[in-house]
């Protein structure tokens, strides 16, 4: 058993948001079928315009996320999740005045139809 | 964009814990090379003994747990992660007296070599 733990995790600038990306855990490759991080929006602060080919599953780990997306802005509290679609592009903003923003998020590529078919996208632990 | 809210979801009694299996948001089949749930462990209680073929990544949302596995006992407190290997027995451990443990767990088989090579495992976003 392995812990990721945010106090312990080095977290890098990128734009207004930081972000630490879980290569720096050195979990063996292929053990994930996703690549992870983990990001903070500062407070009154919002992320740059993203938009990817990979989907993205986001949990809301501390504060309130504002996530615009599709011509909305929808409010996502700590302990939610958010799952973004191959291409979407996506705005988070924090408008708190005093309370980071902090989010895990996994993302991974369409699944093809090969792929879909195999057992790792049909987990039932 | 779609959003999962623990408070408009359906947890089941499952021994001491309550389960909610993502299978209830209908997401499109394929959409998530893994397997998901949410579960909560009440005040001062733990969950049975667990053992399974996936790999299991846990975000603990709300509360501390104590994770049993390997013969010791780790905390992990809101905001962090674990993750399980296959076939790792475990035990989810809540102490506190008042305030229920809430997790977020995605889960999936050992990825072959063959899956190992192909995009979804080496995602950029």
């Amino acid at each position: 058993m392995r812990t990721f733990d945010t106090g312990r995790t080095d977290f890098e600038q990128d734009g207004p948001i930081t972000v630490a990306r879980w290569e720096q855990y050195r979990i063996a490759e292929n053990t994930m079928p996703f690549g992870a991080m983990w990001y903070s929006v500062p407070p009154a602060t919002s992320s740059a315009l993203d938009c990817h080919p990979e989907l993205e599953l986001s949990i809301v780990v501390a504060g309130i996320a504002h996530v615009e997306a599709g011509g909305a802005i929808t409010e996502v509290r700590a302990g939610n999740a958010f799952l973004l679609d191959s291409e979407e592009p996506h705005v988070i903003h924090n408008r708190a005045p005093d309370q980071q923003l902090t989010i895990f998020s996994g993302y991974w590529m369409p699944l093809t139809a090969e792929l879909a078919g195999s057992p790792s996208g049909a987990g039932t632990a």
